[in-house]
């Protein structure tokens, strides 16, 4: 089973999540992460989809994707370049002003920011590929995740060489 | 009709993602965005779902949400402050140097990067509120943009006064 990455391009329409969502369920497919959001044009919204499958059973699903309604475009993101990004907020065990110190000195060493300072948190946001993401959790995991909320992976063709 | 923005915290199992779509295709919701990513522990998913909703129509799903099968808690992040972010990915035209140039100009006024950068094109990453992300595309709109990829928002409860 190897990781896929699929940007499926769908009508903005009503029960098109659900569809998608059923057609990998009912092959029994784990879905790492599924972002989606509108595009430019409003009528259209895009899914990212991070799934692993079995290769030969993927190139079926591609196929019945492409077959549903309301389903315009499914690209496989998986070989060839891609840039990936997703983004994460972690809120984090800050119960004094020492700690917070410490903190934000770490963070302060990454691309990360601090988002939001409660009385006993702090909230780190920070977007990235997969390593940044796993480096930055590792990082503050010594004073005690709270909470994390992942956004899951979005992705574009590279047009680099 | 409003928007709301549920976090939702899921077992991580094969097809809750698949029955928590049906439930809102069901009432006739339409999701405006959604993000699934793993969480601190490998055995659970959190879904940030924002959806255009009747209030009184949404209480009754947040109610057959948590009665779901694999549905572990449901918070509802509209009423009260929260950290809201998303994460956009554009690709923009940019046919010869001189057009790249002013691209690079425009973004770098703002908090914006350039992550990739072909022949005829660039692409920038930002990661914001939905103000921050409807500045950046009006900003680099004219330059003709070849495909947007959103992660759709994330949510966290802010714990400041």
């Amino acid at each position: 089973m190897s990781k896929f990455v699929l940007s499926v391009l769908v009508e903005n329409k009503f029960g098109v999540l659900a569809r998608v969502a059923g057609l990998f369920s009912a092959r029994g497919f784990n879905i790492t992460s599924l972002a989606v959001g509108e595009t430019e044009d409003p009528d259209t919204s895009r899914m990212t989809i991070v799934v692993a499958a079995d290769e030969k059973i993927l190139e079926q699903v591609k196929k019945q994707l492409n077959k549903l309604i309301d389903v315009i475009s499914v690209q496989d993101l998986t070989e060839g370049e891609h840039i990936g990004r997703e983004l994460i907020l972690i809120k984090v065990k800050a119960p004094d002003t020492k700690v917070r110190e410490k903190i934000v000195k770490v963070v302060d060493t990454t691309g990360a920011e601090i988002v939001d300072v409660g009385k006993k948190s702090l909230t780190v946001e920070e977007s990235g590929d997969d390593h940044v993401i796993k480096a930055l959790v590792e990082l503050v995991r010594p004073y005690g995740i709270l909470e994390i909320v992942r956004t899951g992976k979005i992705a574009l063709r590279s047009d680099s060489e």
